[in-house]
């Protein structure tokens, strides 16, 4: 059985994480072509965006990528907890001399919900098609199975890992609690076992028969070595691609990245509903201000109040409001172009 | 300049963590006469105490061990809480026909107020003494490392590492939010890092001058190889010990270390008054229930309050109100004596 890397056709088991709102096409592409397996998100946007980015990706490189969607339970509205959400952010608006918006809305389309997206995949077939938060209905794998399409899904437990296999996942993307961004977690009411990458990985190869890819605060080639020693079969890092000119991380972002706040990455709901790993910044800081003991709203419902002030925010030239996420290895965070950081992370593995 | 290890006398990297309560001298001697560093905890017992544990330790080694002392700030009493914790937990003792203590008592004296424990150290000379939730005097740092013994701090972020350094450390062991047991953090009042054992080893081996000791669950040869990859000189093991016939763990305790809790381990205070991680059991599950809000006393006053609640469930069978502390490496864990143990280890690496 060739190695899970070998079959999609990538030389080095690293894989750029996807990133919404982060990644682009471009990093993705410059990845893809240093001999990584590039990923953009398209959980941000519609099946016409998607399709943009899909062919803007295939105009830069002809090697396999990876196409990450958000596969959560649609939002749930809920209009009094939304309107109070909106009422104690009314100040911190203010700040900008602006307004919160008049209502919220549930601003990304789940792939649980978007036919249009799977359409897209199986007409414009990348090589793999990765999943957040959770797993599409057993027909739609089906489909994208049979593309040709390999399926990689996220897990931070055991639970949603035997889950994935039992859907038909060909890989599991291993998401320790030291990564960035949203934890992938498919109930985040449910307690969160806030595993390791390191303990998280091993428990995997040991008890799932599909490859892991390990995720979690890796950012050299010593910790993807750590990872291959542990079973895992590639790694997958997103912080270190942060600060890749290549990135659309905006410059308040990447100052904050290499600021003293990259040692005290934070889990916040506050941004966009879900637990995600964030630099600490403005935004996280109102958990202890405007937002403390206020309910959030479903994802992504709250994530268009997040966008509204962090736009506020940059329109006054503050941009301490953005979604900064981060993983726990952002200290050791460097600054090149994405094809010599692939080829750093080669050589120093 | 000789790895640690060697400088120590140790042929393998593998330290076994101290777990005052769970090691004993058995356990540490098998794991020392099996080329491991092995180690006592005497942070729970007087200098009256060590002194038999060190000696009997002695006479079943002649290789190096590793002595462990809680170098925390000495408890804060406070009365009208302490009172209310024993109201709360009033109805929770009356299920075994049991009163809660009429007073709670600091029942650990902290090295910072123990004189008799390093005039004990400086007389009988392990090889090594560490250090857990900070750092003695440095006049008592002097005269540990005039006496040529080596001397450890736990650190679980790079400002507590970067003191240790500076107050004369040999070595840091980085214990990683994955780590069964008390959570090391030098102050438990400030905002908790939860830096993952690959992030934070990977950082302070990149950022401090002394060797590191990876710590943060570690089971197996392959996550020891792993934490070597990450410039680590050693990796220290605790749950992995936990279920050897050497410790001093109950039934209970290895029957929890066995069961479904095991993936599911969590950090609480509510135990000892300092979060730790333990295997979930019916008095972590207090959180929801009669412990719910209510201000927890200083450690170690409150462990007396824990310490009597899980006397009085085992006087009636129930052995679940113990401390049954656990790292996230937990469903791996393996029942054998030590020094097959160690030697599995060692063949696996």
């Amino acid at each position: 059985m060739p190695s899970l890397m070998t079959r999609i056709g990538v030389d080095l088991p690293i894989v750029q994480a996807p990133m919404a709102g982060t990644s682009t096409p471009a990093l993705a592409a410059a990845v893809c072509n240093a001999g990584g397996l590039g990923s953009i998100g398209v959980g941000a946007v519609t099946a016409a965006g998607a399709r943009e980015m899909i062919e803007s990706l295939k105009r830069l490189t002809g090697r396999p990528f990876n196409v990450n969607v958000f596969a959560h339970r649609p939002a749930k509205a809920d209009r009094e907890r939304e309107r109070a959400w909106l009422d104690a952010l009314k100040p911190v608006f203010k700040r900008f001399d602006a307004e919160p918006p008049v209502a919220l809305h549930e601003i990304y389309t789940s792939f649980l919900a978007d036919p249009a997206m799977l359409e897209l995949f199986l007409e414009t077939r990348p090589a793999v098609v990765s999943f957040h938060f959770g797993l599409p209905p057993a027909q739609a794998i089906a489909r994208l199975k049979a593309a040709g399409i390999v399926l990689f899904s996220s897990a931070t437990n055991l639970d949603e890992a035997e889950q994935a296999v039992a859907a038909g996942a060909d890989a599991i993307v291993a998401q320790g609690y030291e990564a960035g961004g949203h934890r992938g977690v498919f109930d985040p009411a449910a307690p969160d076992s806030q595993l390791g990458v390191t303990a998280l990985t091993r428990l995997l190869v040991n008890r799932i028969a599909i490859p892991v890819i390990a995720a979690g605060g890796l950012m050299d080639g010593a910790r993807i070595a750590a990872m291959l020693d542990l079973g895992a079969e590639a790694a997958q890092l997103g912080t270190a691609f942060i600060a890749c000119p290549e990135s659309s991380a905006d410059q308040p972002y990447r100052d904050a990245l290499f600021g003293p706040g990259a040692s005290a990455t934070e889990m916040t709901a506050l941004i966009s509903g879900r637990p995600a790993r964030c630099l600490p910044n403005a935004f996280t800081a109102l958990k202890d201000g405007a937002l403390r003991g206020v309910k959030i709203p479903d994802y992504p419902i709250a994530y268009d109040a997040g966008k509204a002030l962090a736009a506020a925010g940059r329109a006054k030239g503050d941009g301490g409001f953005g979604a900064q996420w981060a993983g726990q290895g952002a200290p050791l965070a460097r600054a090149m172009p994405a094809a010599k950081l692939v080829e750093t992370l080669a050589r120093e593995l």
